[in-house]
């Protein structure tokens, strides 16, 4: 490819809103172009490397029997509504209505899609287990795309779908999905990536894995046990936390006057947030009668993923001083809101002398026993796990860490196969409910993630596997008839050669020439100049290593066929 | 891959309404299933094809030098309002709000998105030509989808956008296109292809060309001169007719009472179509004031399409009865209704002894002369070429052929560039805007093209270059111990070679195998038995002739080398 007809400009500034640095370096080198919000066109440099991306997963997926096919974006209503996620799923669905008014969805996912073209086809037992996967474009409304392609409202993506007889079938097969993502990983060059304990999210799964790049920019937050391997989503994390030390208080009313946050009220009464009890009230989305109250140490934040699961529902923080609640004073002694769900969180287990809201304007309670003045049924867990907690299965001490999802896999059940009706015999003739695996990997966001680990201050830092090409073919002083000759002679028998090469045929400076070969990453670059053909050598950087080489044009394609392996 | 697992089934009946061939074995022989109105999901033995097939395409269009992209799916509404095609297209345009409340659209197309990712990053007329190109899912909203693949509401396509300083320079490439699709048609197998002159449509270019696969089953009506070579989309064919005789009638009125039709006129006043005068009216479409009357000769029809062209507008045939007008007596003669715009075909040119309404219940004229009586300003081309009319080049008489189009390629102008504001500078450092091409071809449409013409009484015969796989292994009595062994082997041997192999490795009678193996259209059948392991022999089937070759397994693989060319 010649530079001089590459579409896509180099910038020195980046888009005002990027922070991350694969949003930043993918704008600068002219690799994506933003369209809408979270809507991008991938440039041609890009695109190549989407392909080869797609090719590592083609091939994982076909080693393990995958099938490919394709589903359509655009879905009828009906299919939705079979499985009951038509209205399940809230605004981050796109809907819309065709000229006859009928209503259609643009595929989020395709598990009913799945299943629509395996039922009436595979009827027997010994058609499964199979496994079909494909590579379409998925749109979702996010609330707030960002950073690029990281998070984004349009994007590509591998999802695969499995289906089973017994649910240790399922169990051997998601093992083999486990280890064939690792195996796209390692190939993409992706180093930093582990296994995480997720919740099924709107896929229904009770059984779910997290594939995650760890990165100070990740939007997700990790629970990892640095002595036995657990790393879990903080959204199902779990851990052991110390235990309050059972010295129970003499319970008083103290005022407290206008302080209400936990800092104010510490400060105001000389305690630790850990010596607090806070409350978090929450509506239910849908159900406007329920009204929600979490309890917990003030030192802790509710984990609303596992207050979900417990309340059955969406939730969303809410004021609920129409229920004669007092802001800043509520308290956990004495209360009653009607209808009201409580809960208490595990963090306030053995806490017998603690200040709470005297559920009163300007008051606190202080030395509250939650065995003596409380009396809770019974604790749940409700909060999000902190680092130096233990690891429930060692006791180590747990560390909390920032990561991307870059993908997924997910233990269905039955919910699809069951809700759609799609049965198939088994040897003794009796009907069963599939059970069914579902596995996603998303192309753009792995773009991203694997600009965000290989980068430096200059720019991208491509792996030769998906490095859009290999060979920055880079002339300096091309008004120099010699250079120029040379570098035409020597692009054409690359190219000849099959090698992939990036030809920076433009007249510009060897300044420019120079920054913009490391600002777009291409693994090799090979420098012609009027002094390396005085010297009769090339010379070879490796973007990677900063290391120079150099040989003969000679010697050029053994050196080549040695660096560029993958 | 083995049939026990290959997601599809093989059905006996084809979908109710199914008439087209490409539609009834496709869904027949397990390549498609019907989602929605419109709307499939290829099974993994189409998707192969659908892959095989994209592959030709992007080495055509990286050998004249495409560079791949990938534009977003859904894009604002602003994008296409900057080209004002967000109000000039009607219906077919998916539309919807996301959650924030902004218009977006899903791409029929994607020039929009070309210019916008070309803008500010071409800036020199020393980057062009250049042209990119992406294969993407399109979206289109179509009335009426039929045919399976033929017309559907999403679809796979590739859609190239050339830029370009000059005239001169367009039309070079655009001949370079031109060939390539012919390449691509070819590689593919397609063999009944002609490029044929079109409008621009939607997308408003002056020069087009669609490709057209001739079929019985097209819905397009192509017009051929079988002596010069041109051939043209009824839509913009013109002809040279048969004068009129000239000869003058006496104009009187006559009684014709319920006679309304052109037959019943004709039948009622014993004369022939070619001696009446129609008349054909038209409402505007979004602009409800203006009104238009066609007139032509009895035996023509109405040309909408360039009628449109002289109209401005998208038109509608409107029933005229509230403007004064006797349905079935409008005549061109003394015809007042107020604002009316009037056009006279020119098939009543010469015409000075017709039969036409005389604008009152019951009553025509006849002996009507139109230089005498009517006196039209001009005559102008709006009917249909019909057969036998002669061509405008060389005076041969026309023939009238059917076609799908699977392609199409249009000279575009500025349009674009100048309504969104591309500006490219010149060596003089003039700003322009530069000329664009565009060269479109559906990926789906090529399957269900190549199926039409490529399938007989028993199923589908695939060229070898789309085959989804090129072998069907076929071993019959997979009961029997030897028979089982022989096949499990000669799979594996064959998929360890390279070759791509379906292996029907189902416990089914002969005959549903073999049955199942002409339906899908594998081009080489390679079938083991009791028989052949006896013989020492295989025995090979060509799908396409029936041709039958016995071969040894020592001798097989060259055999096939020599079969799977392409």
């Amino acid at each position: 490819m010649r530079m001089s007809k590459l579409l896509g400009e180099r910038f020195k500034n980046p888009p005002a809103d990027a922070t991350a640095k694969s949003h930043i370096f993918l704008s600068r080198a002219g690799y994506i172009k933003q369209v809408g919000g979270g809507i991008f066109t991938l440039l041609p440099p890009a695109e190549r490397i989407s392909k080869k991306i797609q090719a590592i997963i083609r091939e994982e997926m076909d080693a393990v029997g995958g099938q490919e096919c394709l589903f359509p974006v655009v879905m009828p209503r009906e299919l939705w509504d079979m499985s009951g996620r038509y209205s399940s799923i809230g605004q981050e669905m796109m809907r819309f209505k065709d000229r006859g008014g009928h209503d259609l969805v643009i595929g989020m996912t395709h598990e009913e899609a799945s299943v629509h073209a395996a039922m009436d086809t595979i009827k027997s037992y010994d058609q499964l287990p199979f496994m079909i996967y494909q590579i379409q474009t998925k749109v979702r409304d996010e609330a707030r795309p960002r950073a690029g392609l990281i998070r984004v409202r349009e994007f590509l993506m591998k999802d695969a779908y499995s289906f089973h007889e017994t649910q240790e079938d399922l169990e051997e097969y998601y093992k083999k999905l486990y280890d064939a993502y690792f195996k796209i990983y390692r190939r993409m060059g992706l180093k930093k990536v582990i296994a995480v304990h997720s919740d099924g999210g709107m896929m229904g799964g009770k059984v779910a894995d997290e594939f995650q790049l760890l990165t100070e920019i990740g939007e997700d937050t990790i629970i990892i046990c640095p002595d036995c391997d657990t790393a879990s989503n903080i959204d199902v994390a779990t851990s052991v936390m110390d235990e309050n030390d059972h010295i129970f208080g003499v319970k008083q009313e103290v005022f407290t006057g206008e302080a209400k946050s936990i800092d104010e009220v510490c400060s105001n009464l000389n305690k630790k947030p850990s010596q607090v009890c806070k409350a978090v009230c929450y509506a239910v989305i849908g159900d406007e009668k329920r009204v929600v109250i979490a309890f917990l140490r003030g030192d802790k934040e509710v984990n609303e993923a596992k207050l979900k699961l417990l309340v059955g529902g969406d939730i969303a923080i809410k004021n609920l001083e129409d229920s004669g609640l007092v802001k800043g004073n509520i308290g956990c002694v004495d209360l009653s809101v009607e209808g009201a769900e409580i809960y208490f969180d595990k963090s306030l287990e053995g806490l017998e002398s603690f200040v709470t809201g005297a559920n009163k304007e300007g008051f606190h309670y202080q030395g509250v026993s939650i065995s003596r003045d409380v009396k809770p049924e019974k604790f749940v867990d409700i909060s999000k796990v902190s680092e130096g907690e233990r690891c429930p299965k060692c006791g180590a001490k747990l560390l909390v860490k920032k990561g991307i999802e870059i993908g997924n896999i997910f233990q269905l059940g039955t919910k699809y196969t069951k809700s759609m009706g799609m049965q198939v015999h088994d040897k003794d003739g009796n009907l069963f409910n599939p059970i069914m695996g579902c596995y996603g990997i998303g192309i753009g966001r792995n773009i991203a993630a694997i600009a965000e680990e290989n980068s430096d201050e200059k720019g991208l830092v491509w792996p030769m596997s998906v490095a859009p090409w290999h060979i920055y073919l880079c002339p300096l002083r091309m008004d120099d008839e010699k250079v120029r000759e040379a570098a035409e002679k020597l692009y054409k028998k690359l190219v000849a050669e099959n090698f992939e090469v990036l030809y920076d045929d433009r007249n510009a400076s060897a300044g420019l020439k120079l920054t913009d070969s490391e600002l777009m990453g291409i693994p090799v670059r090979i420098v012609i100049s009027p002094k390396t053909l005085e010297n009769g050598t090339l010379e070879i950087t490796i973007r990677a290593t900063g290391e120079k080489i150099f040989v003969s044009e000679q010697n050029l394609s053994k050196k080549l066929d040695e660096l560029i392996v993958y």
